[in-house]
């Protein structure tokens, strides 16, 4: 018998030999239904892989990561399976899962796939699913391994094995007819997968090198359940639609510049608009909570970045020093606002009474991206980060945690999202010497921020080893409309550049102390954060956060100095807004001012000037169109207007 | 006879070899008393050189920034005779005017020159004066110069001549037995200089060159009334006392780091408090006016700025460019703003009936500047310009002026300042072939850029031929509290990066259009500014302004609560400000309380608490003490309070 130890501390007997499988059946024919793998010390395994010794083995289903990465492998091979079935005599490169599907790459030859191929392949791929292949796992020496390829005639396949330790075991995997080498893990069988879609066909250089083959990537995503599919289909449409790049284009919020440079995004007056409320909102909060801005400049000396070990970290992959007209003198654009934020701390002494200390910067700084992984504004070269330093003493940590927490969950939902949590990453208990800083304030640090989110009852998951070397910390993560997960920013302890800037204060002891610092940005950065506001609300922004509010459609150009009039009334309400005073018809006023996503339009024609009152259209949320509201007097408006708000 | 011509354009007839002291002359006597020197046909002269040809003449006084500088430039050869006469045998460096007076280097030899033997310089200069010896020219030949060197063994003048080409034609200046060679000019006497004070001795290498022999600099200034040297003596003192680096360090404004680097300021809490209040003020008066906020990168690709023409020019000079992991990749730190808000404007087509189009940023720019010519935040590495760029057709150019001079003209005096003038640069008329820009449309900006300083009443110097050759400009100039001029910004007409970004509108006429673009930063920059406005008041900022309005000085912890009600009142009526609660006597509270200039100071004991009251102080302006208001309730202070805004 071996000990087998479930997540939960529980430990079982099982017969050796014993997989996740009939584990998952002793606990309930349900859930050994749902099972797709399953870690085993460590390492994950295919569920009906044997178990000879004792183990931790944790089961995983469709609801966790490691689940649909075995589901989605899996769906590789089938397609892989499906294309051989199709087109003879293909030669197969490598078919991984991705964070959203699969796709396989493939030397077609003289063959060609098209999208008109996509139907006739999925179909293929159903089929062969329907007969509940098992997917079985046989280890087999290289040599095996090379002869098998080699018989095959798979050149690309015999390359990879080529690169292979001279002993190192391999395993081939086969379903059906297809074989495959791969280290797993796999589905029990394919029967598993009940819909899949041909997302996408497109071109690949063979390991990612331009001067090799070009083969063909055949990208797809795959379900447990038909209904699965269809949502996931829906969401990319409508992700289409709403996202930011071009919602920011339509809407006048961002450009880029090929002159300027990509990942660079410049902020078209309705964007900044926007970012500056966003901003000027966020600083009000932040003063509220005892913050205090300050600006310091985007390059700082060299020196300042070996003090702080960015240099040494971040040196090689980054924009390289700037140099002067003066010999070895060498500028670094600013990565980073923290050892700016030291310099501040440290300029004069501190007393226990001053901290905590809070420094709150927007502070703009620039990063080097591959050209290749930038996107949009989520993913740039430079950007603002809601960024401050919290210098405290290890008893302040806890409050700090709930203050930060208390703010951003309170803009969050000032913001409209409601699906919020976070990962909490604490060190690796067995480990505790990799870490810096002392035990006795990693305990308290660690056990502070588990309490400040209990405090405040946001939902956490806690992974334990992953904290950073010099620090625990907390990452948000939030869900957008369409179900989307997008990490924003994070809370991180840091034991480190105190020590390397030597910052200290006067304790209570009449004593030298460190303090602690706390880095948080919990929005991450302006760019990223406006970027996925963009797409949850699909550019129609909260009332009081919109560029502009409303926009007057006159009907006709005589109307303009009534609009003007209402324009002026609405000012002195604070309701911001513009005329549509183009000689264009009603009708085209109306359709631009819908792609606009004008909060409200208020149009005016005879009828309305006559009575001295406005038509009232009002933008609805998501794809809802516009709602009529019918004639009101301003008054009417702008008391309902402000409910809103 | 010859013809003068003056600068109103008559022409008056003189007999030839007349100077322009006899000119004054025959003008009034009072004037001839106070020329010190004269501009004939675009060079400075000597007044009483003799003039053989028909001519332009300008008179100079002390009025005129190039009679003072004659006045100074003899006073430093006056300065060389006492220096000569107290000790003998002594050599001469060079001896020029500067800004602010002139100065001397001389090598002493064996001899020492400290602050105390200032007095019987002083005295044997003023001994010279009195004498009234004239300045007089001597044209001489190279030789003639070197053989008069060699026998009087002054080695500095033999290496400066030796330094001038063979056939060069010199001049040397003779005042009583001392000579000089020195091309002028000079006053007509010594006796003009009724006041002189040495200010400091220091080193100086010869010719700037570290590794050549070390002078001593005697610097010192020169009045031609005693009344001025006292009033310029007070204002030193005064101006020691306001300079922005020492309030800045003492009010927590600002703070510069080693690490970081010289010229990067980094604004602390306080300062990015009064930063931030006077950005958005100018903001909100910006967007009245018309003005579309942006956001752009601070680097840019050097592509950029090799189509705005900038890397050709400053390239060298400046902060190298950036180098990426990227082969060949290269990004510049963002000089000025105007390359991308070019960018922003050729993003889209742009119609006549868009114009103008005003994009504004503050912009955070750097620029190289030699340490040794750093000073506080008037120079500055990295400075954010108050900028804007107007895009507009030929004939909104003077609206647009107009609308930058009553936007800056209302600023100004919000801020407490009174005397502003401006100097309008236009083209050299005689060659207009050196600019670029169509002839009519230069002859429509400088007569609208005239006529608008007309209009809004804005004093005004005209220079001719001082324009950039791509447009014609207006430089702002301000007096600050002690009289001292401070440059700030600029509206600058450009017709040259249209042309290279091919910026273009639709006309009415419904072909394509270049844009006029005008540059305007009217302040400069916000360091520059916010140090000139520091030392205008003395660290006491206009009280809308003012980073903390009061500060509350309880007499002792009983009052802690009190004191914290009050503070909420005040804060409910947006009235900002803090608590001194330190342990303190309420004397040492309130010299603190002074040091930081708190334009109030509310006092809280056992009978205001009573009264339910708070005794008030108002803090005076420049040198003002506190004004004791006594007790008032809180209702009155507020009153009182919100005349002052």
């Amino acid at each position: 018998m071996i000990n087998i130890t479930l997540p939960d501390g529980s430990v079982r007997q099982y017969e050796k030999g014993t997989s996740a499988m009939d584990i998952a059946k002793s606990i309930s024919e349900g859930l050994a239904r749902n099972v797709l793998s399953a870690k085993v010390n460590g390492e994950v395994w295919d569920a009906n892989r044997p178990i000879d010794q004792d183990s931790h083995v944790q089961l995983f289903t469709w609801n966790d990561k490691d689940g649909k990465m075995t589901f989605w492998h899996s769906s590789a091979h089938l397609l892989a399976e499906a294309l051989e079935a199709v087109y003879p005599g293909i030669k197969f490169g490598t078919g991984p899962a991705t964070e959203n599907g699969f796709y396989y790459d493939v030397d077609l030859g003289e063959k060609t796939l098209s999208t008109e191929d996509f139907k006739k392949i999925e179909d293929k791929m159903l089929e062969l699913a329907r007969q509940k292949n098992t997917f079985d796992r046989k280890p087999i020496s290289r040599n095996e391994a090379l002869s098998y390829f080699k018989d095959k005639g798979d050149e690309y396949k015999i390359e990879l094995i080529e690169k292979r330790g001279e002993n190192e075991a391999l395993t081939l995997y086969q379903q059906g007819g297809f074989v495959d080498l791969c280290k797993g893990p796999h589905l029990p069988d394919t029967g598993k997968i009940k819909a899949v879609k041909l997302l996408k066909v497109g071109g690949a250089y063979w390991q990612g090198d331009e001067s090799r083959q070009q083969m063909t990537r055949v990208s797809a995503i795959s379900f447990p359940k038909q209904k699965e599919l269809t949502q996931y289909l829906h969401m990319l449409e409508e992700a289409k639609k709403r996202d930011h790049r071009k919602l920011g284009a339509e809407l006048g919020l961002f450009m880029f510049s090929e002159k300027v440079g990509a990942g660079l995004p410049i902020w078209l007056p309705k964007g900044t608009a926007l970012r500056t409320r966003l901003e000027d909102f966020l600083k009000k909060e932040q003063i509220k909570r005892g913050y205090q801005p300050v600006i310091t400049p985007h390059i700082a000396k060299k020196d300042l970045y070996m003090t702080s070990g960015h240099y040494e970290k971040y040196g090689e992959d980054s924009f390289q020093p700037i140099n002067t007209p003066r010999e070895g003198e060498e500028f670094l654009l600013k990565p980073m606002n923290c050892p700016h934020h030291c310099e501040i701390y440290g300029h004069k002494p501190h007393s226990y009474k001053e901290l905590p200390i809070r420094i709150a910067e927007f502070g703009t700084v620039y990063r080097y991206e591959q050209s290749g992984e930038l996107h949009g504004l989520t993913r740039v070269r430079g950007f603002t980060q809601d960024d401050a330093h919290i210098f405290c003493t290890p008893d302040q940590v806890k409050d700090e945690f709930l203050n930060v927490l208390d703010l951003t969950m309170h803009v969050i939902r000032k913001l409209g999202f409601e699906n919020f949590t976070a990962q909490i990453s604490l060190r690796d208990p067995l480990n505790k010497e990799k870490y810096i800083g002392s035990d006795e304030n990693w305990t308290k640090a660690e056990q502070a921020i588990i309490d400040a989110t209990k405090e405040v009852g946001l939902e956490t998951v806690t992974e334990l080893g992953e904290a950073a070397f010099y620090g625990p910390k907390l990452d948000f993560m939030v869900k957008d409309a369409l179900g989307r997960s997008w990490q924003l920013g994070t809370i991180q302890v840091d034991y480190n550049l105190p020590d390397r800037f030597e910052l200290e204060y006067i304790g209570a002891d009449n004593k030298t102390h460190r303090p602690v610092m706390i880095h948080r940005a919990p929005f991450g950065s302006m760019e990223r954060f406006i970027g996925v506001l963009t797409e949850h609300c699909a550019g129609k922004f909260p009332l009081w956060l919109a560029p502009e509010q409303y926009i007057i459609l006159p009907i006709s150009e005589k109307f303009q100095s009534y609009a003007e009039d209402i324009q002026n009334q609405l000012a002195a309400h604070d309701i911001r807004g513009n005329i549509d005073s183009r000689n264009e018809k009603i009708g085209r006023k109306i359709r631009d001012a819908q792609v606009n996503k004008y909060p409200f339009m208020l149009i005016i024609g005879e009828k309305e000037v006559n009575e001295n009152k406005i038509s009232v259209r009002q933008s609805g949320q998501g794809d809802e169109g516009a709602g009529d509201m019918g004639s009101q007097s301003l008054d009417e408006f702008v008391t309902y207007f402000k409910t809103l708000l």
